[in-house]
């Protein structure tokens, strides 16, 4: 174990959109701005800032199109690759009018979640990403594709891999430049992780794969090492593990970024990411929405400074 | 990765006696017993019930005398090992009164965290060990040792790894029956256990080593990953993650059991213990202690049992 470990892994961001969407309070999108200038400062150099779905939908990300606009003249994110979530070309339309260079879709690898979720079957929600797709990539944009409920759903328990991997092969058939398989109810175990990923190498480069862990039971990390050891090199989380489940209401949600980074920082493995600053990033998280998020390291780094500030 | 995992696990229920030493609130002896009985009707074989320690230093633990005796009388226990820790002769003559089989044992592979913590040197421990383990292995005995803070120490930060190597030749030269190796603070990344347990396997047999892990920055679930995949079968967990860590007040402390069981039974890695029993035992710590555990499966179980309920 540990005989080949990459030197430096792509942390992907997803706080400011898929953490903050399931919020009850309203944020400010200067408080948003402000946050993803944070996690920038931290050096993440990938944030999904926001989402162009409709705001019946998720009125939390109603400012979607402002924030993009102000995201992309802002110079402190220069050079941050900052994208957003659309569901389909209109959303599409609205990020590409706010100059985002990437745009990430989504699906589902479960059909009773994706009809509950999107109101789509898994090859209709293909032929959106298909339509969306090309035309974002005829548009020199860089295109990132959500797989969700890869290990289990809801709805019908456990999701035979074989469904990701055929989905996996669709999406990068129509140019996708990168795939992030979500365990979107936090179920997976080390094992199931390894079994997909061993499947879709036999397809596939996994170069373009990254992996989205939840917490919700406390194995996100575990998965992690399984991703990592699979050949995995790109994750996501979310700072402070902002982002809960709606079917598992007070469950812990997305892997907290600094979570992650403090456990690659001890392998040796690269991030680029500096663990004091993205700290603060949670801090001020924290101070935006007026309670404590459920990250582990954020709390017990706070609990040491609170200490040495004693003594 | 996984191509060797062993058929079972052997978990060490430590709540009662490392979870319950660092609560504010006082709990009598029969919800004490009650909780220990819920965890063996959950399955687990092996738990940890109180401390012969004095009450000066651990009132919490004050009534381990009258506990161990009715433990030891209750039919409902009568199959399972149970254990308390022992500090010193004195201790000993305690638990072998009360008639318990399993007496546990506590060092620190830090000089600095040691004299803090039992105001003694390593080698001066050693001497105590030594003369208790001799007693209690004439007496027929089952000896267990705690090492704590093989990976990190709150006052000298990184532990050499050689150091828990040496103590362990001399505590097995000793007959200890069985040692486990503690991440006090939880501070351990994955890497640092296999390393750990490779330098060991070179010295002695993994069959008596067990890993004790603390989740404070959410990395104890992958170091049970790297711990299994070299060569541990025996790790400790304590009931919703009962116990805090007095270096980080706020901070997580032990692994929970629930977290523990339902990776491994993800990974099909016997265990012997019920899930949903053991949650039951989770809900019956939180009503004695009168607040929310920090364990993670056992927070999202719960929400998932509500919802049931609701529909």
């Amino acid at each position: 174990m540990f005989e080949r470990l990459p030197a430096s892994i792509q942390v992907v961001e997803v706080g400011p959109r898929d953490g903050l969407q399931n919020e009850a309070a309203t944020i400010s999108t200067a408080d948003k701005l402000r946050l993803i200038e944070a996690l920038a400062q931290a050096g993440l150099s990938q944030i999904e800032i926001t989402s162009f779905v409709s705001p019946k939908w998720i009125p939390q990300l109603a400012d979607g199109p402002e924030l993009a606009k102000q995201v992309m003249q802002d110079p402190a994110l220069a050079g941050v690759n900052t994208s957003a979530l659309v569901p389909n070309l209109k959303g599409y339309e609205g990020a590409k009018t706010a100059g985002l260079k990437q745009i990430n879709l989504f699906m589902s690898a479960s059909e009773s979640h994706s009809k509950r979720n999107i109101n789509k079957s898994i090859s209709e929600a293909l032929a959106t990403m298909a339509e969306v797709a090309a035309v974002a990539k005829a548009d020199g944009k860089r295109v990132r594709c959500y797989v969700s409920t890869v290990f289990a759903c809801p709805y019908e328990g456990k999701i035979e891999p074989q469904a990701s991997v055929d989905i996996c092969k669709k999406l990068l058939a129509m140019g996708v430049d990168e795939i992030s398989l979500g365990d979107t109810i936090g179920a997976a175990t080390p094992n199931q992780v390894t079994t997909l990923i061993a499947m879709l190498s036999k397809e596939m480069s996994l170069s373009k794969l990254a992996l989205h862990f939840h917490d919700t039971r406390g194995t996100a990390l575990a998965n992690v090492v399984a991703g990592i050891e699979s050949g995995i090199t790109i994750f996501d989380a979310s700072v402070g593990g902002l982002g809960g489940c709606p079917y598992a209401p007070g469950a812990s949600g997305n892997l907290a970024t600094e979570d992650l980074i403090y456990m690659l920082d001890g392998m040796g493995i690269k991030t680029g990411v500096d663990l004091e600053k993205l700290t603060n990033a949670g801090v001020l998280a924290q101070e935006i929405l007026g309670r404590t998020l459920p990250g582990r390291y954020l709390k017990a780094r706070l609990a040491e400074r609170a200490q040495t500030c004693k003594q």
